[in-house]
């Protein structure tokens, strides 16, 4: 691994790291109201093309680190419609 | 411009323009107590570390719009300082 991947790769482990307090927040409070679809939309799409220009410049830092983040995100998107349904069913 | 320029350029754009709503919403509200210390420096030195990273890999989208992300989060950084200062002397 090349010092540019170690560079890369910490980058998006910090980067990815933040995430994490929003995500244990959803799950703590059962509830994702602050968050608008709106803003989850925007940023799955760009997270997802991040993915894909990693693919294409070869570069596995931005692959791996945006591949664990859309993850996370696609987690809190799904969190969001199960507690936004639970609320409507109530 | 390539192809693969456009393509990162794209991601950067819809992942910068995610922030937006919360910077509006610090704004509008004054008001940024939700937001904790730690992920803002887990994200602002990961950006730090992925301007960095564009810089040593030749990648403009990647350097370009990581800046833009790192100006927005370290103004909504400001931004909660100067509220929380503020709270705390009234």
């Amino acid at each position: 691994m090349s010092a540019l991947d170690v560079l890369g790769l910490t980058a998006g482990t910090l980067t990815t790291i933040s995430f994490m307090p929003q995500m244990l927040r959803i799950l703590k409070r059962r509830s994702a109201d602050d968050l608008s679809y709106g803003a989850l939309a925007f940023f799955i799409i760009g997270i997802s093309l991040w993915v894909w220009y990693g693919i294409a410049l070869h570069s596995m830092p931005i692959l791996l680190t945006n591949a664990v983040t859309l993850a996370l995100n696609f987690s809190i998107l799904v969190l969001k419609i199960t507690h936004d349904r639970r609320r409507v069913s109530e």
